[in-house]
């Protein structure tokens, strides 16, 4: 069974997210950075997605609006997220910012996605967000984010099954 | 006498560097985004800046290339710097992405600038570029950058008493 990792490492103002994928890079990019796809696998099943933009070029803009759907969360109010890309490269890079529009502490992170061929025709898949301060990385520890990362990267998983 | 200042702390992926100017914020944010004044300050007197691209805007993409003066440092060899913006608030801030096209260690930065006004009427300048690790943050601290950000400044200094 394929498994999402999440590493804190002590030290270090980022996060780094690996998963394998059983899909070659291209695919999986071509999957992850489909704005209709995003409402499907981005931010898991507790949260609604909504996108407002997505322009995967340099320079481009992107925008989500996300709901959680329980009532006990507080269901309905919008939270928003946005940043620009910073470079693309079809099946093997992008470069992003991402501002959580709420304001606070974390809230700007620079992400880097790597896809990478495996020997057996998957995909290794590498995210590093990168805080601006330590503390605001921390700051993102007690939340259940690793949770959620997984849960996304298991619907992404089902995308890609279906797709083949 | 303003002087720059240039901090490393230990335990960080950023070199924040802060400076005051006797200007109010609105003319030293000008001043600073202004293409046609660039190659009069940025990179310091060592260096030949052209301004390929630069539209300060959010999604709005530059390009500096430089070139070393002195041909006991390799004059003419082009050093391209590109990246986009984030974000644009005139005259008081400005995020954006910085990648050192030559590739290599510390080569992708997330710069901050933020222009605070002081009591007496100037800015208080601060500049934080964060890192993608401790080990490329920490590979800028032989070279003798602060010198030439300190350099870049004064000439600065000097655009903006021209200014008034």
């Amino acid at each position: 069974m394929r498994t999402t990792e999440v590493l804190f490492e002590p030290g270090r103002q980022d996060i780094v997210v690996t998963r394998e994928f059983a899909a070659p890079p291209a695919v999986v990019f071509a999957a992850m950075t489909d704005p209709e796809l995003i409402p499907r696998w981005w931010g898991s099943r507790r949260f609604e997605t909504t996108v407002e933009a997505m322009d995967v070029r340099r320079g481009g803009l992107w925008r989500f609006v996300t709901r959680h759907r329980d009532p006990a969360d507080g269901a309905g109010t919008p939270y928003a997220f946005w940043g620009v890309y910073h470079d693309v490269v079809p099946g093997e890079l992008v470069v992003s910012t991402l501002e959580f529009a709420m304001g606070g502490p974390g809230r700007l992170q620079l992400v880097t996605d790597a896809f990478e061929p495996t020997g057996d025709g998957g995909t290794r898949y590498t995210n590093v967000s990168l805080f601006q301060s330590p503390d605001d990385r921390d700051g993102w520890i007690p939340t259940d984010m690793d949770t959620g990362i997984r849960e996304s990267h298991d619907l992404l998983d089902g995308l890609l099954e279906a797709v083949r």
